[in-house]
């Protein structure tokens, strides 16, 4: 299942990808455990204050984001795959258990790629939307300031944290 | 995988349940082949002027209905879990390769499950929707009458041409 992934769509894809310092393993490591995850995942000062991984097909992905001011923003997805190591995949666009979700404010799927590339990871995440309009306002929302931040501290976290 | 769904929601899903008198090897043949497809998918004397099926998790899953007059109706999702003879998910929230669909004029996740039961098979479809406005739309355009007929040519069809 991990090398299905179709090229960009250059009008309906946005796509941070970068070669990083640590291996593989504790990139998977980092998405997939929620005490790791509320390190890294939200640029600061924001902060991932509650998350839930049902790593499965069909499990929830549940993540609420504070503001520095204490507003909370909850959102509520579906992992799609779970290839340990290598690839995984959720969506907006359907609640868990695959429910169609109801009109999400910002609807995308998010495809996270993880390949070795000498000591480090190539790291790709491909966030597909559904009209060019839509990948126009997650472009404007600060896709890749915002993806890219925290890649920058899933980095910091993995390198003195689970190394 | 094949254990996971929770119960109906009353509120939001619409559930087809039936034992048939063929075996689940023949349902699910029934499902997955394109050539199968056509004799029953859709209740005559409309038919199934064609199909793709690519039987993996983020595979098309496209089907063209054409009416008694002859106009066509081309619909396409995604399937998004393959396990053979047991069940078979695909979505229309989500086009080839997870990409969220643009606004679908009917919103549903389809499961279609297939348990051995006799001689036969205990068969369970379930549309999930996004709101209960979603699943009383469907069950006016006529979910059971439509999913029910095709079922029964279903069975016909395994009976007389795949037995």
């Amino acid at each position: 299942m991990s090398d299905r992934t179709e090229s960009p769509d250059r009008e309906l894809d946005l796509v941070l990808e970068r070669v990083v310092d640590v291996p593989p393993a504790l990139v998977w490591e980092a998405w997939t455990r929620p005490e790791h995850l509320k390190e890294w995942f939200v640029p600061h000062p924001w902060k991932l204050a509650d998350c839930e991984l049902d790593l499965r097909p069909g499990g929830i992905f549940r993540t609420v984001m504070e503001s520095p001011e204490g507003e909370r923003f909850p959102g509520t997805g579906c992992y799609l795959e779970v290839v340990p190591g290598e690839r995984l995949v959720w969506t907006v666009a359907l609640l868990p258990g695959y429910r169609p979700a109801s009109d999400p404010d910002l609807n995308f799927t998010a495809i996270i790629e993880i390949r070795p590339e000498g000591e480090g990871t190539r790291y790709t995440a491909t966030a597909l939307h559904q009209s060019p309009e839509g990948r126009a306002r997650h472009e404007e929302m600060g896709f890749h300031e915002g993806w890219g931040t925290a890649l920058d501290q899933l980095v910091e976290y993995a390198r003195t944290s689970l190394a």
